[in-house]
């Protein structure tokens, strides 16, 4: 009885769970483990895009999803399609406060403009074509066209077949090249989605924290035309039959079990350079958080009595009050860490390991040490772009795009900068079209004002003397002429029209030139300037894409040596992660721990009956009743809400699938605990805690509250 | 790995710890228990109060404490010497704030008057003693009395040791009884006392709570004459020289191990009948709960502004607190338990087995009827003392105390009633001098004027009309009629003066009977009354002993048959009780559990720099620097502060030695937490958990905070 036994526990998820977001094929690398910690399916069959389940896993862009019907029903987190319900919101139904759900297919909703369900269908290693022989002998700028060419041959072709959309994704910091195939779903609808006091619930104090009790779930249907073809919303259109959908697990999920998140993680920095992670937790970082802060305090100032600017704002608010938790968690655990001294140890370590091999020098050396002073070079130029984007008005960005856009359409599309093609108008139009439902003047010309009095303090040598005079901002500006200055802009600009916005989407530049509003004006005046800056920055990115990526190259061959597998950083393609469902030896406050679960106890624990733990009253009448059903978990005593478990998932993952180790859907990821937030630079096991909504809570949800029957039904619970 | 390791930590402490307050005589009965358990001396070895380690262990009356060195230092909670850090404080020096530590001996200064430190020295059976042949077959008050004049002839013989108090102890509701013999040692000095910002670091926000970072410690010593005699207070005085004392462990203490407590718990109630539970918890409690809140009101509005009477009254309110938080804890406990359902059903299953057997009947069946009845009568006696006490001004229950003592004193000694006897005096006269320092007559009035108000509210028949008469009290009293009644016994009394206080200490009864002092004319009017209540009481107390006894006796025959040793419930004699150190598997919050160590950590988490949080710089600087010494751990990467065991303990374990399983102080008990509260009338291995105060704390902060060098040395600590 001498060992900690709340320890033990934790020794042995170490000794089971692993760090890591593995490209599906790397998986037959890491079977033994996967074994190990419980997966019950043959590890190569997780390699196969287009079988089960891997076949079932979709992205919705900046989210994951999954299939989980054969009529192309889809659940991810309540969080994902939030801009959905929203957009279907009005003061009168409002649906975020309510929740919805389509009694029939025909009382589905259309998602929001620009929605889209992306179904990969093939991966495709395509190194050789992206740095081909012409392209390995160029350098600078030179390289980075050439690098974008091939992209754009390679993307063309493959979008050759309608209705998909093709990419290449790199890899490994530029060493190695991916072509991804999606079919690129656009008819979405919502079906359903609970109250936001359930599918929120705890709102942004919860965000990041446990213990949780979100039900974070919602469901959209993906739609096609009647001949099976990706189609714009049409009331013909029919649900799409995906080849393979997900189950909802039957079996028990308990502390200790197996799972795994299939979904599509943004982006991590775990290769990065000390002097890389310096910058960002140093400068950038900092910097961001105190934006952010002050961002959040106007727009709520402003909004304050205006329930109109209040929806406007809605998801923008829940976005930066996310980042500004996210990054101001990662800024306090970088404080307590060891990071940039292990950095620099590996560093060395990997340094050292070059210089002592003639063999390892001459491939390696030269870039190693190129790589340090072009970072160097970039992070000056990073803090110039961001001082100016700082006081670029909203309104200008989209004068800017417009024009930007305009001008690369003078080009035959495959000559056009890779974001200005053909293929890329549908999201300038899907973004053009919703601006008025997320944008009001007010709002904005009291972020300007903050912005520019910022900019303002920057040194004079740091601003942009061109910028400057476009917009007619002066160094010794007081606060009233900045005030006059800005509502000037808004008084001289049409862009707060659709229309006008639509016109200038067609337009060509000679018509932007003759405009007379003052973004436009000022956007075609910057154009120049931007394009020069844009024109260095290739050049530099040329060089660094050379030398970073034998600098990976150099670290991947030093891993492998040491008998470790390299998954690359995370850049938002499919990956697989696994890891055990798990609490934690030490909680929020000295003296406590984490359990692996949450439960219904906790609901009404935290029900305020307003704002962020608004539990709607059927829920917690429900919970009172002890109306558990099938869901009941006596252990708890309970049904379980959320779980913790050691996944390793970051932004994007949201609403991924977690599966059992028989592949069955046992819940969906949807957050990560505060102290977890670093691992997107650093994975710390004792730490890192990946939150689910327990697929039972959602059924228990669904059927004793929310009388989803249909899509139980649906989904083959009786 | 499908099962819960955490919950398996439970599991393992559920199978070795084991509730029971022990007398140590016991310990032999369940000497397999406490092997398995941990116990690392000879069980047999607890048995011997004049030996190591029980001749250590002593009694501060409502507090238990124990010797560490061989000049008499007595350590225990600084709760337990609050009021003497309180007596010793200034407004110009407060020793409450800053602490207290004497460089010296001669520095050391005297404890609050009353303060006494006992050593058992021995425990006797004198059942047949008290319940002789005569006696047995008394009944009613005649036994009552019976029972009276043989404690206080067995009390006489054993009080002609000079310097002894003794006293018979009721144990298994009067079935046996023990007489205590304990060395009473009069002059007890403050040696030393944390700053209140560790000592009571939390107040009452962190009190019955966990996570804990409490330095609930302090030290006393031991004075005696020179020599070696109790004596009272003087400069002469020495040190006194125990036999045995406890020494501090060098050993780490960890999750798991073995410990035991040694100390004299106050009240318990595990043995009750159904229907006392039920009277408890649905009127007792409830009606205690609302007055303590009310007055803990009505306190604090009077002495808002008034840092003197804020002192005076500061050990009531730490008390009134303790007992709200502790009885709106069982409340709680109580409405989630099933507490009463189960003391039916094992009472009916006792009821049963008597019934069974022609032999049990004949012995217990009569009593087990007759028990019911007479506890219905007690409670009903019960409220209406109830309601009368709660409207009887504090110096009224002066009059009425001193009242009675003078006509007690009018019997020769032996034949007076227990508690007013020549060995009584004593706490008399303390009580009296002390009154003042905890007496100030705005906040008595204000909270005289709410009981009446109270008082008023009950119905007439159940009120005291003789009462009402003595005090003016008139059922359709206005407010301002009500307070100026109040107004005029102030205006009318001199017992707020400590010379009239002792004038009447000594004072005939006569000499009441002419008092013009409103109160003591009270006491007067209604003493005979008061006398004839009590012969009442004591004809129902010896009808309910005899009961009682025979009841316990039937349980404890029918629990023996299964196999089962009992323990008697508290009655502030030594016990001993022993278990493990062990988190929980559940905190309080749903998905959050408890670890068993708190640590410095917690310490910085919590502090303001203000208030109830207000850690000493000295303090924070020390763990910001992290100058651990050698009290580091590097499995919690800190120094222990609080630790949760499973031990039995309650009230007036206080300041109880925690040991390990070589017997070395590895802590003191200081508190429970707030679901452990109901162990009073109902232990629940699952829930319960004891705080202790780490010994290596007291050690770390003795030396690297607070630099009391001199007493590490005593201690033997170098």
């Amino acid at each position: 009885m001498k060992k900690s036994l709340i320890a033990l526990a934790l020794l042995s998820t170490s000794a089971l769970a692993d760090e890591g977001m593995w490209m599906p094929q790397q998986l037959p690398e890491i079977a033994d483990k996967l074994k190990a910690a419980g997966l019950e399916l043959d590890p190569a069959s997780l390699t196969k895009l287009t079988e089960f389940p891997m076949g079932a896993v979709v992205s919705l862009g900046g989210c994951s999803a999954s299939f989980v019907s054969p009529q192309g029903l889809v659940v991810t987190n309540h969080h994902c399609v939030y801009n959905s319900i929203a957009y279907n919101s009005t003061p009168e139904n409002d649906l975020l406060a309510n929740g919805f759900l389509a009694a029939t297919m025909a009382d589905e909703v259309a998602a929001a403009p620009g929605s889209r369900i992306y179904v990969t269908k093939a991966v495709e290693n395509v190194t050789s074509q992206v740095i081909d022989g012409e392209t390995a002998a160029l350098t600078g700028k030179a390289r980075v066209d050439a690098i974008e060419n091939n992209y754009k041959e390679i993307v063309a072709a493959c979008e050759e077949d309608e209705g998909h959309r093709c990419s290449v994704s790199s890899f490994y910091g530029g060493l190695e090249y991916y072509l991804i195939k999606q079919l690129e779903i656009k008819d979405v609808r919502l079906v359903h989605a609970p109250a936001e006091g359930v599918g929120k619930f705890g709102g942004d104090t919860d965000n990041w924290m446990w213990p949780r009790h979100t039900g974070d779930y919602s469901f959209y249907r993906a739609y096609v035309s009647p001949e099976g073809e990706s189609a714009e919303f049409a009331e013909e259109n029919v649900p799409y039959e995906p080849e393979f959908h997900l189950k909802i697990s039957q079996d028990a999920l308990d502390e200790g079990d197996f799972v795994m998140a299939l979904g599509y993680p943004g982006r991590t920095n775990r290769h990065r350079l000390p002097s890389e992670v310096e910058n960002t937790f140093a400068w950038s970082y900092p910097n961001t958080v105190k934006r952010f802060r002050d961002n959040l305090d106007i727009i709520a100032a402003q909004t304050a009595n205006d329930k109109d600017a209040e929806l406007k704002y809605a998801s923008r608010v829940a976005g930066l009050n996310n980042y500004l938790k996210n990054r101001q968690g990662m800024l306090d655990s970088f404080a307590n860490s060891d990071l940039l001294e292990r950095k620099k140890a590996e560093h060395a370590a990997l340094t050292e390991w070059v210089t002592q091999s003639a063999e390892n020098r001459a491939v390696y050396a030269e870039d190693l040490q190129a790589i340090e002073s072009l970072l160097a070079e970039r992070q000056e130029r990073d803090r110039s772009d961001y001082y100016r984007s700082l006081a670029t008005p909203r309104l200008l960005g989209v004068a800017q795009a417009l024009y930007k856009l305009s001008q690369e359409q003078t080009k035959p599309d495959a000559e056009r900068e890779v974001g200005y093609q053909e293929r890329d108008l549908p999201r300038y139009k899907a973004y053009m079209a919703g601006l008025d439902r997320s944008f009001d003047t007010s709002v904005e010309q009291a972020l300007d004002f903050y912005n520019l009095k910022n900019y303002l303090q920057v040194p004079a040598a740091q601003r942009d003397a061109k910028f400057d005079a476009a917009l007619g901002i002066q160094a010794d500006m007081s606060d009233a002429e900045l005030r006059e200055l800005i509502s000037s802009w808004y008084a001289n600009t049409d862009l707060t029209e659709l229309d006008t916005r639509n016109e200038l989407l067609a337009a060509k530049p000679s018509q932007f030139a003759d405009s007379q509003d003052v973004f436009v004006q000022a956007a075609v005046e910057l154009f120049p300037q931007q394009e020069a800056e844009q024109d260095k920055s290739e050049e530099l990115s040329g060089k660094i894409q050379e030398a970073y990526a034998n600098y990976m190259k150099a670290k991947i061959a030093f891993m492998n040596e040491q008998g470790e597998a390299v998954y690359p950083d995370a850049n938002s393609t499919l990956r697989v992660t696994y890891g055990t469902v798990t609490g934690r030896d030490h909680g929020t406050y000295d003296g406590t721990a984490w359990t692996a679960f949450t439960t219904l106890r906790g609901i009404q624990e935290k029900a305020t009956g307003e704002g962020e733990f608004n539990a709607p009253q059927e829920q917690l009448d429900a919970i009172a009743a002890k109306d558990y059903g099938d869901y009941y978990v006596e252990s708890l005593d309970s049904v379980p809400v959320n779980y913790l478990a050691t996944l390793d998932i970051t932004g994007g993952n949201s609403g991924s699938a977690v599966l059992n180790g028989k592949a069955e859907l046992v819940g969906l990821a949807f957050d990560g605990t505060l102290d977890s937030i670093i691992s997107d630079w650093d994975f710390n096991i004792d730490n890192t805690r990946s939150i689910q909504v327990d697929s039972r809570f959602m059924l228990w949800q669904m059927q004793h509250v929310d009388n989803a029957d249909n899509l139980l039904k649906e989904l083959g619970i009786e």
